[in-house]
């Protein structure tokens, strides 16, 4: 069996990659529960997550674990999911072996520590079962030897560490486990000719779903003895470790997030939930300037009502650097200001701890101008100066925009004003569209 | 019974309504089948949409079937589909009690007309009953009355022509019909206690969804005779045709958007293909100026590169006015113009049309500058005048958008801001982004 080595610089715990890169947890996935979360997982686990399918079913060219959101596959996403799980040691890839070079520059980029991959067979369960033996053969202390084996796919990358560990824990207890949820519709047999047989009582039965936990030995040995038919029809891992080592699988209901992306209307879905987790808090730099209060107070309404929640500092000096590791979303007000130096400051800031490595931090300058001074010259050239900057950000993976606030006497207007630059930030933050860095916009 | 009319004014065929509101397909249906696109649907349908859901899966407050996009409720879409199809004769809409006033101002705002409102059960199979009941108690000729029953889900908006005259045909020759899907996940049989007790056999089964057809007899009888436990905890209209009129229903698979609306997510795949469908095609008005014709090229060949159409003509004037009733998304060219006199003609044909009912349509204005005179004072002129046209446009549910592009000498740097108008163009069609109407951008 080949195992390819993914070769990161700086390796397992190198200086390039950020100590903490960073929560990613889901709007629609379940809360903490506390039954399980006190339970602590003190035995060795490693995960296979067989990624070598075709995706014919999204109707798209690419395979659907290679298609990118905001600038990465949505594999790297999953394999994210399980590295900052503490207790997991190995995320075994594998993959189409056309597609091994393409998974070894993806672990590169994304600079992936845990990742092994291995070439994927005709089927899935052959695909699974080199897996299990690229486990076997990893050169390890016998201590390290995994107990657990977490089987997952590449195309649900939404799966939260709480889940992970009720799976891992009743796997060990029970020698198999699996995710279930609820079925959506009403499953029908169906005659050879293509008419109703019956139906079933939807309450008897559930979708088994992903991820499913096992003990190496039951996984072990339920590939040893099946069949070549189950090898080249079968699909259920539990159903295996029931028919071959007489393991009544545990099953455990998950949240809906554990859904596999199989449609190209998931592909939107799942680039949603993104979108929507990196949205849900945005820092505000106000500079310590005093008229940048006047802002402050009607943002954080607004993005209140959004569900967004908005920090309020005025840099990122001392303790309040350690924003920069748990927002992705910055907004910096300047006051007839014509440079960009606090901007610049953000992302040298951004670029030293290497944040924009996995997504893409949004970087909003609102300029608050005083109407009465003669502001259209420099207008122009803040235009340009935001236009130049946004370039080169873009290149390191930030999204920097602009706000061009007028100031005014007129209360109304004003209000008007600042409920539109509410309105901007928060759409920019939610959308992260790239074909607008750059842009100075009125409000 | 109790059943409210829809008030409409202008009445079924009003001059307020587009006699062609234009086809709403999707991008992942199935292409036109030819063996069943030349039958013709020669028999009364008439149409049940339940709608009693609370939509408690989605985790959101408001019923799944109410949350709007682009302004407008999903069940309007739903509606929608089937108004379009000229052999659907009445849609019974059936909602809980407490949503009959919303329904009613729902249809009232989008003008539907082949909409009556019939107030829910306690379940499903009582809601869709009560809609059978409310067809055979309309007030028609007897050659009207509806010979096949389509029973759809409000939450399922993409349904096409094309398969529902499937289903239709079905049902007729064989008294029920229903669409099937393959299944996604494995279907297992769970012990009580929470243990696998077996899987089935995937390749067997099949997913049970919507639409079904039946003959009014077969569903009326059904209703007729099922039994009190039905009524409470059935959700299979199949399995009481196949109890109770042993009709084995004629069993069709029908594309991936059948899809049902029914997680937080499917809510951002739903907008997505709404999104995507309103792309597909653009126009440009080049208003038959010399320098617009160097953007034509290179906007085609970028929203080509994105699946986007790209019809270019002068003006509306004469022929050209039907591309009005075509597409959803208008880019407009002025060369040197400060005055916004050609988008206003094109939002006052869009009033004409009434075309802003169902869908927000997009209006671009690219406005070409030679960067030699003295632009600054304009640009800050045209920024206002496009804000305000925005707003006023954008109460009539139309989105306009500014980009001023920057003519230059240096054919690189004029290559380059082309390209960057075809990007941000197609990405504000794409986007429908109501928070940035007004905004002049800069290419």
């Amino acid at each position: 069996m080949e195992v390819s080595h993914a070769k990161v610089p700086g390796g397992d715990s190198g200086p390039g990659r950020p100590s903490h890169p960073g929560l990613f947890l889901t709007g629609e996935a379940g809360k903490s529960d506390h039954l399980s979360a006190g339970r602590t997982v003190d035995f060795p686990v490693s995960v296979i997550l067989p990624a070598g399918g075709t995706g014919e079913r999204t109707g798209l060219q690419t395979p659907k674990q290679f298609c990118s959101f905001l600038g990465r596959p949505l594999i790297s996403y999953t394999i994210q999911a399980f590295e900052r799980v503490s207790w997991v040691q190995i995320v075994v890839v594998v993959v189409a072996k056309e597609n091994m070079d393409l998974m070894m520059d993806i672990i590169q980029r994304f600079q992936h520590r845990k990742v092994r991959v291995v070439p994927g067979g005709s089927t899935r369960h052959r695909s699974i079962c080199n897996g299990v033996m690229a486990l076997s053969e990893e050169e390890r202390p016998a201590a390290d030897k995994p107990k657990v084996v977490i089987v997952h796919d590449a195309v649900r990358p939404f799966v939260e560490e709480d889940f992970l560990r009720k799976i891992a824990v009743a796997a060990k207890e029970q020698g198999a486990a699996g995710a279930i949820r609820p079925l959506v519709s009403t499953v029908i047999a169906t005659t050879s000719e293509g008419y109703l047989d019956h139906s079933l009582e939807r309450a008897k039965y559930r979708a088994s779903e992903m991820p499913q936990g096992f003990t190496y030995d039951v996984i072990y040995q339920a590939y040893q003895r099946c069949t070549e038919s189950d090898f080249e029809f079968g699909t259920e891992c539990l159903h295996l470790a029931l028919q071959y080592c007489g393991t009544n699988a545990k099953l455990i209901e998950g949240p809906p997030t554990l859904w596999k992306v199989t449609y190209k209307r998931d592909l939107a879905a799942a680039e949603s939930i993104i979108k929507d987790t990196l949205a849900q808090s945005a820092c505000l730099l106000t500079g310590g300037l005093a008229p940048a209060a006047a802002l402050t107070d009607v943002l954080q309404k607004a993005f209140g009502a959004l569900d967004m929640r908005l920090d309020v500092i005025p840099d990122l000096v001392g303790e309040n650097a350690r924003c920069l590791l748990k927002v992705w979303n910055f907004i910096q007000v300047s006051v007839n200001s014509s440079c960009l130096s606090e901007v610049e400051a953000i992302l040298v800031a951004l670029e030293a701890a290497n944040r924009a490595l996995l997504h893409p931090p949004v970087v909003i300058w609102v300029n608050m101008s005083s109407a009465d001074e003669k502001t259209i010259n420099r207008t122009v050239a803040e235009s340009a100066a935001v236009m130049d900057l946004a370039s080169a950000a873009k290149l390191r993976n930030v999204l920097l925009y602009g706000i061009q606030l007028h100031q005014s006497e007129d209360t109304e207007r004003w209000e008007r004003s600042v409920m539109k630059v509410a309105e901007m930030a928060s759409a920019l933050i939610r959308d992260r569209n790239p074909a607008l860095v750059g842009q100075l916009l009125q409000a």
